[in-house]
């Protein structure tokens, strides 16, 4: 039996200075540690809350998540919020009380702002970038497989294989990545690992982590953290359609470049030949120095010719390739592989051959069998073609609206950019429009270092997850945003 | 159709000066590139090979490995080795005609030596301490379990979840921990990862790669390699039954100490109550000072009380506590868990909140299911008393043979050390007996800093995988090979 509670009074005004969430936060860890708010009580909703208190959503969603975070209330899908046995948290919390300890994850940069943004609650149409189509997804084959796989009593199910991955799932990845994507690789030079930041954790200790990185900005801030946190120095250049420009790795001189040539995250651009080349040719001028290619999304493409990955013409060895399944099968596998030079790759097994690989067994014969028996070809083309509707579908809505001022990073992946001509900064509109019910990411927030205030708000509009009345109905809502604002 | 061969001729005299083993992988390399051997050709067993040549067998198992990692050779289960299709492997190899650097992974020390091992091809009793019993594994309760969780198109199973980890897994997790280790934690404390190494490269950012850290010798050397890797100075102190003395703690001065101190690896020593105790106080008089408690198998004790785990002990959040699953259900799962205190999950959210969880959802689901549902409490039940049998029977046997001198770490885990009194030294030993084919492992293999020659070897037996009748017929054949030489 669960009592809900819809109102809660917060002296938002008076006591010490400190931001509203902290003070939203405080007042609900006082009421829960004294008992005044008791086990099990379903507390407001962060909108309701947001309303009565009158402060954005925001704001009350950061007082729930670190009360969340710390154990004091739960989330329940559908449901709402419930406070939490607290008995046993308590007995830990001896630290607790040095306040500037316990504020210490709201006044840093909060660079999991994305991971934490997942939890939210209801919204109409969710528009994030990475969000893929689970809806044809081919649940019946993978049922099929798993099933298959426990046939039999095996033991080599229960061990954890070879380090690098098991050498008849790195053989049908080099056959694939081949055919698809030009890759020239040997299986022996595939190591799997558990999503892209792990891999690029085992690169940094391939390479030494003393190195310095060059990025282009705005990209995948994963990538960018993870460099970071390992010890590496990570400078950047501004991201452009022209690629990176050969002067400025002159200048830097970086010991690895990490790029995404053939669709920039998240500006879409595609990096001209010509760089391309000038890049390989700076890597091969001096030993020691590589070409981070991260091929992200690279399985969807809807208009011209597929763009070779950079790998395939390399000659030399320069290219540390990086690929994922996140995208073309979904994020919950958490495979992602790595083809590394040979010359890497003897380092690899020096420094790190001595680690378990991080893909489960079962996981990896699943996955064998999915790629090996035809279903992931099949499971590509299909979603190729769902994409490219649902891509086709949003650029044709956007057309009707006057306020789109311009479209790009369009043909390929998952999202397009879109310019919005209107008074609002990007923030506001992100905001408003979240209030509204849809979910949208500005370009600002995958920015290394934040920009100066452009004219217009530029904003990132995921299709991947919504279908065409979704995307129809998202953009009629981001219409009355920005039509109520100007 | 595969053709095979049975000798192969190689000239080990003359040419240059080199190793053993490169001369047999330059010979085999050459044979096969020139195509003299030809693609699927089944070439000698390392065995025999070794006969013909009249060398030891691990000096071609070294040869074979390299040419299994350069992609020339294959192994396949029960059948032996196999020249692959070398002509796409061609194209990449550019710079393996510098023979300096084709050989750097010989040169350097092998860190990976128990990896390869491995592969190794027939041996009649396998005493390895990680190999666990996976006759007993509940392959039909795996089985159903699986099949229940894909039984609906649950979206949520191709999505990646909680960066930590899905809640409601750490849930049980935590209960499980309390009930079984008198761990305090609440579920948010809890890490889930795909193995302790991810957990430790984890940790590493939470604590700054700048710390010093102080390990027993020996100990688990996949720890110690990844804190190096990672940037750690690593100071070692010698293990011994009185568990880290607290003079050479203040001598050293560390920032963590990272201990086993339910059973300790190798040596299966338990750290006495007073020694934890001091390194607790030690812990607490300084901000910053922390205790790494790997709790790696403490789920099989024998015989006594179950020992609490350090963390129980713990009022100040001074203790990380680390666990697996590879060992209470299987190494394949790729499932660890570490609990961090308060402050430091503070520090991991704000370093490492942006990365996602290491482990598949479905994989969670799984374990989830087998925990909540009981079957782990029964299998673990079980386990311990099939272990306990093991352990029985083979400190039983080992009474039999009076060159055992002496026998410790026993009553827990899944092996037991035993000292043997032999005109051998442990090399040889370890190396007669694998070509008798058992195979042992000397204690000097877990050690950092490699030990001056004892009088007598210290082997470790491992029980966990064989059966009565192995360990007995594997006890006559170690004998057969002590006798012969003394």
């Amino acid at each position: 039996m669960t009592t809900g509670m819809n109102e809660i009074m917060i002296d938002l005004q008076g006591g010490a200075k400190a931001p509203l969430y902290q003070k939203i936060y405080d007042h609900l860890k006082k009421e829960i540690t004294c008992g005044a708010i008791s086990k099990g009580t379903r507390i407001p909703s962060t909108r309701l809350l947001a309303k009565q208190l009158m402060v954005s959503r925001s704001t009350v969603e950061m007082a729930y998540e670190q009360l969340l975070a710390e154990g004091y209330i739960k989330s329940e899908a559908c449901r709402g919020f419930f406070v939490c046995d607290i008995t046993e948290l308590y007995q830990l919390e001896g630290k607790q009380n040095k306040s500037e300890g316990l504020n210490a994850d709201f006044t840093s940069e909060p660079v999991w702002g994305k991971e934490t943004a997942k939890k939210l609650p209801d919204c109409y149409a969710d528009f994030s970038p990475d969000a893929i189509d689970t809806e044809h997804f081919p649940y019946n084959v993978w049922r099929k497989l798993n099933k298959d796989v426990w046939l039999d009593d095996r033991e080599e199910l229960l061990l954890s294989g070879e380090g690098q991955g098991d050498e008849r799932l790195r053989n049908v990845i080099a056959q694939y990545l081949y055919q698809a994507r030009g890759v020239n690789c040997h299986a022996s030079q595939i190591i799997l690992g558990a999503g892209n930041e792990y891999l690029e954790i085992l690169l940094a200790q391939v390479l030494g982590t003393k190195k310095k990185i060059l990025m282009e900005d705005p990209t995948y801030l994963q990538a960018y953290h993870t460099f970071c946190n390992l010890g590496f120095q990570v400078e950047t250049i501004l991201g452009s359609d022209k690629g990176i420009e050969i002067e400025s790795v002159h200048e830097i001189q970086p010991d690895a470049i990490y790029i995404m040539p053939s669709h920039q995250f998240p500006l879409g651009t595609v990096m001209p030949q010509k760089a391309r080349l000038e890049l390989l040719n700076w890597a091969n001028e001096k030993e020691g120095r590589y070409l981070i290619e991260d091929d992200h999304d690279s399985e969807f493409r809807y208009r011209g010719k597929p763009i070779p990955s950079l790998q395939s013409f390399d000659r030399n060895g320069k290219v540390i390739y990086l690929g994922t399944f996140s995208k073309s099968i979904a994020p919950s596998l958490r495979v992602s592989y790595m083809v590394l030079p040979l010359e890497l790759l003897r380092e690899y097994r020096r420094k790190c051959g001595f680690y378990s690989t991080t893909v489960p067994k079962m996981q990896q014969e699943v996955l064998r069998k999915f790629i090996e028996e035809g279903h992931f070809g099949r499971h590509l083309n299909r979603m190729r073609a769902i994409y490219k509707a649902k891509h086709d579908f949003i650029t044709a809505e956007l057309k009707k609206y006057k306020w789109v001022k311009r479209v790009s990073g369009d043909h390929a992946g998952l999202h397009v950019l879109i310019e919005v001509d209107t008074n609002l900064t990007e923030q506001e509109l992100c905001e408003q429009a979240r209030k509204a019910g849809i979910k949208i990411n500005g370009i600002s927030e995958y920015y290394i270092h934040k920009q100066e205030e452009r004219c217009n708000p530029v904003i990132l509009l995921g299709y991947g997850k919504l279908d065409n009345e979704k995307i129809k109905e998202g953009l009629k809502l981001l219409n009355e945003v920005v039509e109520t604002a100007d």
